[in-house]
């Protein structure tokens, strides 16, 4: 099958792959409908973090089951499924608790290339979840959204413990952030705030809800989310980018008590002690536990309630991979769909 | 008056001070009927915090109240009152959200020196609580320890969401990791874990409800309530002692989805953002809210459901705070009551 890897720092090649295969009984194969390019899947190819040797990439998915091993009993093959970035056996008491993120076995999908035309899901039951019927094309978007950014920006809002009369900031204008904007309109947030500088992003964060627009960053960007509040800060921010920046901008632009829920892949984060214990805010985040949330997504999705794959601003062939890391990269795409 | 002052590192003297008098209509002056040394004044006692220039000490008082400003209503002469190391009017939106310790208004009481015969305590409406009627002289260590210790551990297992069914974990057995133990307790938790090396503090958290002890420290420590909770972590993790070491001891043994309640003041602590990002633990504290606490307190004191004033092991009259310093440094005494 044809697959996109990664060489080195700016080269993502599509070259021929194995074909994926039932290696457990738990795996499944699936043929992708759809896959994309991530914002963290630009660290690497920045030369963020080490790229150690050719990488296949991608771990965001929708698609149709081919194959399922022995012990798989939630989905089989013709099914179309939803997964997300860790595969994860949702029985354990960390998925129990809602973080199969954290699942005890859980296997980053990332390293097995979702960037591709089939894809081998372990731990199938606990990690995938069928559509009630086969999708219609328009809905491809939207569903793939819910593999990752949608759930991330989601799980930002739940961090951040958005709700009625909340007022909310959203540091990041990249998918995740905008899609933490859908997330908070629909916890029903009072006012969203969003940080942009890019015309685009701000149409589209106004387009999901955000109500107020900063363009300030760091420092003069707390100061602009003050004035907002009375010089309160946010009674919840949402920080989707990762940089120490942007973790600083989220927790000084919330107010003492408030909720910062962090969902940017933290790099080389930093975090002083004495100022977090006298800013009083509350502090969670990490990894998005999509699973937790994708029945719940993928309703909405089907119910045509929310519309989260309008962040997908350029579709390319699968073939034409490297042209989507370039997009991404220089901003000229908010977000690239894949198709194989 | 006589109170004490730190001129230099070790250096505590019992002194005359100006008797303090109303400055603003909403102070009030207090007859301090008992004091004490915090953990915290060990901090610039041992250099760690710089002592610049003769500083009164002491922060947590109960007393009688001997004059009010023209604005106070909630107060008056002749009643005992329980206050706390921050001043708060108790109206503005921090306040009214429960975190009276970030009051737009708030004022230090450290600054003012509680280790003394009088103290001015500003904002006294949203400060004080007075008490249902005058304590016996029983109660008064109790009362005492509500004015930071028990209001701090207490803020500690809320910030750590102690419940019924949880496994909580302290970190930390000075007074307020001890009280920590007792609130945990009250709160329902199935399983107490105490960490503490000292066999006095140990006898004293079992106590208060600790169910295991763990001796060691840092990563051991970590390993021992790994091994104590099925290898996950504890739901619930309070931190009271602010060190990295205990920061990261404490994030360490909490499961992903658990909480970490920190209220220990940090002091040169950096926390990894890529770990804590990964931990997907709930990160909260600061310094205690504990006027939130403070009615609530002082009536389960009143009814004798708990007896947090046996973290005094020894009791002092004021004349020797300087002692009082030794003992606590030395830890030969968890806490030093003093009576002036």
């Amino acid at each position: 099958m044809r697959g996109a890897v990664l060489h080195a720092p700016g080269d993502v090649r599509v070259e021929d792959r194995e074909d994926p295969r039932i290696l457990l009984p738990t795996d499944a194969v699936i043929r992708l409908s759809a896959t994309c390019v991530c914002g963290s899947d630009l660290w690497p190819y920045r030369g963020v973090e080490a790229v150690t040797g050719p990488s296949p990439m991608g771990h965001e998915y929708v698609g149709v089951v081919q194959e399922v091993g022995s012990e798989v009993r939630n989905v089989k093959p013709g099914q179309f499924v939803v997964g997300s970035f860790f595969a994860s056996d949702n029985t354990c008491p960390i998925c129990r608790a809602g973080y199969q993120s954290s699942c005890v076995h859980r296997e980053p999908v990332g390293g097995l290339g979702a960037q591709a035309e089939y894809l081998r899901v372990p731990l199938a039951d606990g990690t995938l979840v069928a559509t009630p019927e086969t999708p219609s094309d328009d809905l491809l978007p939207d569903l793939l959204a819910a593999s990752d950014v949608l759930g991330t920006g989601w799980f930002g809002a739940v961090a951040a413990q958005v709700g009625p009369g909340r007022t909310v900031a959203v540091v990041g204008d990249g998918a995740v952030g905008l899609l933490a904007v859908l997330a908070a309109k629909r916890f029903g947030a009072e006012r969203i705030i969003a940080v942009s500088r890019h015309e685009s992003r701000q149409k589209l964060a106004i387009h999901y809800g955000a109500t107020d627009i900063v363009t300030e960053r760091g420092d003069e960007g707390v100061a602009r989310i003050r004035d907002l509040t009375g010089g309160l800060g946010a009674h919840s921010v949402i920080e989707a980018v990762g940089t120490q920046e942007s973790m600083m901008q989220a927790i000084r632009s919330t107010r003492p008590g408030g909720h910062v829920g962090y969902v940017g892949v933290a790099h080389g984060v930093e975090l002083p002690g004495e100022e977090l214990f006298f800013s009083h805010v509350h502090l969670h985040g990490g990894p998005a536990p999509v699973r937790r949330f994708l029945p719940e997504l993928i309703d909405l999705i089907y119910k045509r309630e929310i519309d989260p794959g309008k962040v997908f601003d350029l579709t390319l062939p699968l073939e034409q991979a490297a042209e989507a890391y370039r997009a991404m990269d220089e901003r000229r795409a908010v977000k690239v769909l894949l198709t194989p």
